[in-house]
């Protein structure tokens, strides 16, 4: 057994079934190794964003990571923005990345980069393979620093030596460790608050967003008045009919600020202190008022969920559980293509369990409260702000979940990043509807540009924003990559299409002019 | 005068007329002073490995960089690889990268990332801006560093409170420094060397691979007898008739080996001493015999093309000038498609100061010899391996070279990369004529895994190399970005759309399926 092989091996062992690859010359090994492992499913992206894009979009959905198999230091490097939202995820990633022959590294030939230096910023754990008899035991370490908490993107690379040399054997794997529970001081601190009666708010993210976390969360507001929030961004969140409502917190800085402006107590549980975005001349990036008291009830990655199950236990017994929004879908809408009518008909045809990816960005205000008492599904969203994300996110989300509709909702620009995704869809076969929105501008930057007061923009500045000249033909980008597409013109055509490609077996895109 | 405005005039009145851009909400008041400074011509890009493989073509073709502007730290990574190309192909580029406003980097929201540790695996030089009393001098200084010998890929970081803060200047910039010159005792060894009738070769890179340089190296090659090789990967050389003809070191292990087994004497010229692209298990990476003795003339980025002028110098005058090949072009073939078909047509019809950008991987074998006797033209290469080069790199020589016609050669898997650069040859309206090798495969990783001895490839393995399931269909990706294509079934209907390519006003896509 060879160092590749171990290292393959040991990560089958450690319940990894699924890799991202997008490998070179200097992987061959690990790729053949691959190759002879029944116990996991090779999916080839043809550009390394999309590969650590759907090992976010796995790992969201399933809890455990999925493994990358990277080329090089450059082959990192063109997966490091989605590893950037993966890590804010929070999400456990391993990634496999080559590096030439130890003897063959000093002669510094074309392809040699310092891959530790280029992992180190978007990674939480880097370590370099030394010999094929360490191999499966660093691989064995890369998924327990994956998995310990906050998750973790861990990074292993692998020389090709230690890969093609014999010695190597399988590790077994530590056991995955839990979160740490809230310590119970914490917990009476946030009863005690709950008691004040002062308008108090949980702004939740992470564990506390799905699941039991949610579950609990639901039922600590049904009997304290206390209002839930989705920190924004947020990793994966579960609505639809049945499930507990969370606002999320709006984006642009004074909607944000005015939406907290009413408490005076707000309980964080995996979210960080709601601040703004991005800073602005002269205005305060923090939102909440200063006579707001925060209170820290579990850090992101620390067991939140674990934390309100302890809270509502305290609370006095109560026979009205949470209850979610009713079932209460939008009407179709018909005639022309509006926002506020692809809402509605994504609230009106929506189906059960269905994953919604929205990276829909200016073009997507609206959609969630259509969608709010829809039938139950789960909302990703865009962790890190490096957009390019949806495509890739809805690839890794499908192949999770495989019986399960992916709605990826997509504006153009972002779309455009790693548009590569759609063929690996088409290739797996995948059950991924695609909503294309082509407004043809970079719509956040002509609203920052007049935002920041800098006057009507110029040419060049115009040049810079708007995607038009030519247009982008999404139908034929699909085409190009073996996916069924279509334009659709009115709201009638819009709903019949969405609701076709919700039956069909494999991607269908939907580009829609807005 | 803000920080930005004080950057962007020091750029301009440092003569840097070109920027390759895919801003976001950080950078708005570096797109507000772009907007307002006529000197500068803005080309956005749609992903951001399209700027930076712009920047390089744009360098490569006018010896002066270009700069980038790119959004914080995952639009810089999204930049890196091809960076990284370009640091091998020793081009000066200038990237401007945002960063949040310092006052907002403590509280680590989603877009936050340590941007000094992203770019200096691929940076020779980086810098974070202070102040905006000190922006020009840090522009000022990105660019001496850039043009400083040999050249260099410069990143500044620019705060968006420094960007948008008043109290900037715009600074002076510094003379560009010329190489030092050989030492004299080298240039006595080289000749010394050559008097002793032992085989020598040439390894020339670099300056000794276009203009005054080739020439004196062809001038030293007639009166001598030595052979001039060019290394490989190299960033541009310049050949067809009246051109001297220099060979390329072959890329293959037991090829280029034996191709430099004949020689006793190596002189390198901005090259280093040949090695094998890639280590394999039990072979020898060095690729000269042990009996050669190889001699260091000048290192990458030092005068070469001067030390060869001084060489030159120093033979006794000959009546023969080196002349290039002939005007010798094959006749068109007719037919079926073939590699061999293809190469042959664009040897028949490559037009005069043509540009040729090559990355057809597998399917160019015989393309350099079939142009050998084409008219005077450039061909450039991909300088670090990372694959994704072809189209940015064609995009970036054709804005800087208007009058000439770019001919970009790219297989199927490496223009997948970056294809969004298609988008950005139709909106300048730039003649390029980009060939797309369409084998469906990614040949190089076929090759390697059967040389390396591991048998068979499984179907997993097979999913990692193979292009099919589905086709890519280059046409309607072209369609989409607004480039008109086409795909052709016989060799004269690929004559027939060169042909027409070749005289058309904007860019044209030519699919070959072989």
């Amino acid at each position: 057994m060879n160092g590749a092989e171990a290292i393959i091996a040991t990560l089958v062992q450690a319940g990894i079934d699924t890799c991202f690859a997008n490998p070179g010359t200097s992987e061959m090994h690990l790729v053949a190794a691959l190759d002879r492992q029944p116990g996991i499913r090779c999916v080839l992206a043809l550009f390394e964003g999309v590969a650590t894009g759907a090992a976010d979009g796995y790992a969201r959905m399933t809890g455990k990571p999925a493994c990358t198999l990277l080329h090089l230091g450059p082959g990192l490097a063109n997966g490091l923005a989605n590893l950037h939202n993966a890590r804010r995820a929070r999400v456990p990633v391993v990634n496999l990345v080559g590096q030439h022959a130890t003897f063959h590294l000093p002669h510094d030939t074309p392809l040699t980069s310092d891959i530790e230096a280029i992992a180190r910023p978007f990674s939480n754990w880097v370590s370099v393979s030394q010999a094929a008899s360490e191999a499966g035991r660093d691989a064995a370490d890369a998924v327990a620093a994956s998995r310990s908490v906050p998750r973790k993107v861990a990074t292993l690379i692998v020389p090709a030596d230690v890969a093609w040399s014999e010695g190597g054997t399988v590790a077994t794997n530590p056991a995955v460790l839990a979160a740490a529970p809230a310590a119970p001081q914490t917990i009476d601190l946030a009863c005690n608050l709950l008691k004040s009666k002062q308008p108090a708010a949980f702004l939740l993210g992470g564990s506390a967003l799905y699941g039991e976390g949610l579950k609990a969360a639901a039922k600590i507001a049904a009997a304290t008045g206390a209002k839930l929030i989705a920190t924004y961004p947020f990793g994966r969140l579960e609505r639809g009919v049945g499930r507990c409502a969370v606002e999320r917190l709006p984006y642009i800085l004074e909607q944000a600020a005015a939406f907290l402006s009413e408490f005076r107590q707000l309980i964080l549980v995996e979210a960080a202190p709601p601040v703004a975005y991005f800073a602005y001349p002269g205005k305060n990036s923090v939102l909440t008022p200063p006579e707001c008291e925060v209170l820290v009830l579990a850090k992101a990655g620390e067991d939140g969920a674990g934390a309100l199950a302890a809270i509502e236990a305290s609370l006095p017994p109560s026979g009205n559980a949470a209850t979610g929004p009713d079932w209460n879908r939008p009407t179709l809408p018909t005639g022309t293509i509006t926002l506020a009518g692809i809402a509605a008909a994504i609230g009106a045809l929506l189906p059960e369990h269905s994953i919604v990816v929205d990276e829909s960005m200016t073009s997507g205000r609206g959609l969630m409260a259509a969608t709010r008492g829809a039938p139950p599904h789960d909302w990703l969203v865009n962790t890190g702000g490096s957009i390019g994300i949806a495509l890739p996110l809805a690839l890794g989300a499908a192949i999770a979940c495989p019986e399960r509709r992916v709605l990826c909702l997509t504006a153009d620009g972002s779309g455009m990043y790693t548009l590569q995704a759609l063929w690996s869809m088409a290739r797996e076969g995948l059950k991924v509807t695609a909503v294309v929105f082509s407004n043809r501008i970079y719509g956040v930057l002509k609203r920052e540009f007049a935002g920041l007061g800098l006057g009507q923009p110029g040419p060049s500045a115009n040049n810079l924003f708007e995607l038009d000249r030519p247009d982008l033909d999404w139908v034929a980008l699909a085409k190009g990559m073996g996916v069924p597409g279509v334009r659709t013109a009115s709201m009638e055509s819009f709903a019949r299409e969405l609701r076709q490609s919700f039956v069909s077996d494999g991607p269908r895109l939907i580009e829609v002019e807005v």
